[in-house]
């Protein structure tokens, strides 16, 4: 923060908050399906999110290497299985990601109702 | 579209929707300055969004190239200004960037609300 800052009140833009970690698209799809199941195995979330393993495999270690999710390789069965769980700090990250957006996107409908009257 | 695609409904995600160029953060950012103003100063969309003027150049041109914003260089008295405006186009995304924000916004919420009873 700057000494001089003095930008007026309510200028500050929402978008200036996100995070490009959280904010990534395939990476915001990732922490959304994981937010709402808190863990999934790797093939379930590559195909809800419709990518390539490879895609989805370096998304998750940047989102890993940030302390976002954890991965989990193990068996079932014979089959190998790729766990990933969204940790604490990924859910915080994701929700304030979320409530950045619900900012952005009411400034955007007050827009919508008319010139501002402030 | 695969032709044997037979996702089950409500499973694609909102997040598979979203458009790179649109967005970007910074990119977002000027689009909704942008949207509401319909036209604004280089040093305005700079200060607003707390950028350099060389990060604001390099995501106006790729917005420029992909049509979704003008950029016009000329003088006001002896100043030189550079003016930034929206294009149909450009609203049109940032409209759809948006809609799919509130949807991905809206899963979030319906999963806080408690498991799904469907």
């Amino acid at each position: 923060m700057s000494p001089i800052d003095e930008r007026p009140a309510g200028q500050a833009h929402p978008t200036q908050s996100l995070d490009d970690t959280v904010h990534q698209r395939t990476r915001l799809g990732a922490l959304a399906v994981l937010h709402e199941s808190a863990q999934a195995e790797f093939t379930f979330l590559r195909e809800a999110l419709d990518l390539t393993a490879g895609n989805l495999s370096r998304h998750l270690q940047v989102l890993e290497e940030a302390g976002l999710v954890e991965v989990d390789k193990g068996y079932e069965g014979r089959r190998p299985r790729t766990w990933v769980r969204i940790t604490k700090a990924g859910r915080r990250a994701f929700l304030d990601e979320i409530a950045q957006l619900k900012e952005l996107i009411r400034r955007v409908d007050d827009a919508a109702e008319g010139p501002d009257r402030g």
